[in-house]
């Protein structure tokens, strides 16, 4: 069993910035030439989070605007009034889908189905330079 | 340490069915013969998703009306003006709770509360036939 | 490669106390001397949830604003209706935010932001003395 640390630099858009990182995961993978265990991924930052879609135009608006219906980015947010920042709405909606994912693979490959795609959002109000970190455990 | 692999088939009735497989998993945590760990367990697709609850009736109706109140069946979707098969709802219900859970154990036992079950919720728009994986890492 | 198991004891408010628990989690990481590997955290119990934040007062009362908005305490619950304890809002919302949370570590330190904190929330009605169970993997 062996432990294979490697890291993903992403720069985004922010405000819900929806980008698939599952060929990136899957390359590091192929360069563990680990076969069988698990990959966890977190995003370092409390407004950034990890989930997983069929990455499709349509869908990547409707989660867009499912966030913004629930977590609006224009309403009154304790953390904006106390901070200033204004991105009280993306730690709220970074707190909800959660920073982390864990990924079973088998014989070199994800198991995750065929329209299902890693993705990072980042909910932060203006453009980011993140650091996605990836933790290959298995043998 | 080792990692053993598994996978359970789920027959699903669609439409946020919430089936609890705690006993198919505490299953193959026995025939594993491990005593501490971590299982990590995935459903391959875009619109199931894993968490714990407590299973009881009514508990699996308020989670259901908890969906259609905040991600509604019938409301636009662009996913299903893009491919018309009207499962918009499904996926980003999907990307909101997640596909994966994972489940530390000990002395042969999960770490769940008496009253919490893994459930998988099926949220696509008719019957389908799932495979969730479990991958059992520990000694 | 080695499993560490710990467990933290927490007591809490209910009512979603949302408690800062990195310090404590570190504290166990440093104690199992591994560099390199993954925290499984898991809260026993169908009213608990774990997710990241950064832990200021200003967010932690939109978090609770959030919750309240979107899973209120004084809906109608068929939880409630069939047990009488009241708390269909605390499952609902821990089944939402999920019960677990992996986070991977490198050279003895936990891959999160400097303003990024693993909290855990009790959903409960009532005050509860909780088990947070930890297992360390890795080496």
């Amino acid at each position: 069993m062996k432990t294979i640390s490697g890291q993903l630099q992403i720069e985004t858009k922010g405000y819900s910035d929806i980008i698939d990182i599952t060929s990136e995961v899957e390359e590091a993978l192929k360069e563990s030439k680990l076969r069988a265990g698990i990959i966890s991924i977190i995003c370092s930052g409390s407004t950034g989070a990890l989930t997983t879609c069929e990455y499709e135009s349509g869908l990547i608006e409707d989660l867009k605007r499912f966030f913004e219906k629930v977590i609006p980015e224009n309403e009154a947010y304790h953390h904006n009034e106390r901070w200033g920042d204004g991105n009280g709405f993306s730690h709220v909606r970074a707190s909800l889908i959660g920073p982390s994912l864990t990924v079973p693979f088998n014989e070199g490959k994800l198991n995750l189905g065929t329209w299902q795609q890693i993705i990072f959002i980042d909910f932060d109000n203006r453009p980011r330079d993140r650091k996605i970190h990836l933790q290959i455990m298995g043998e």
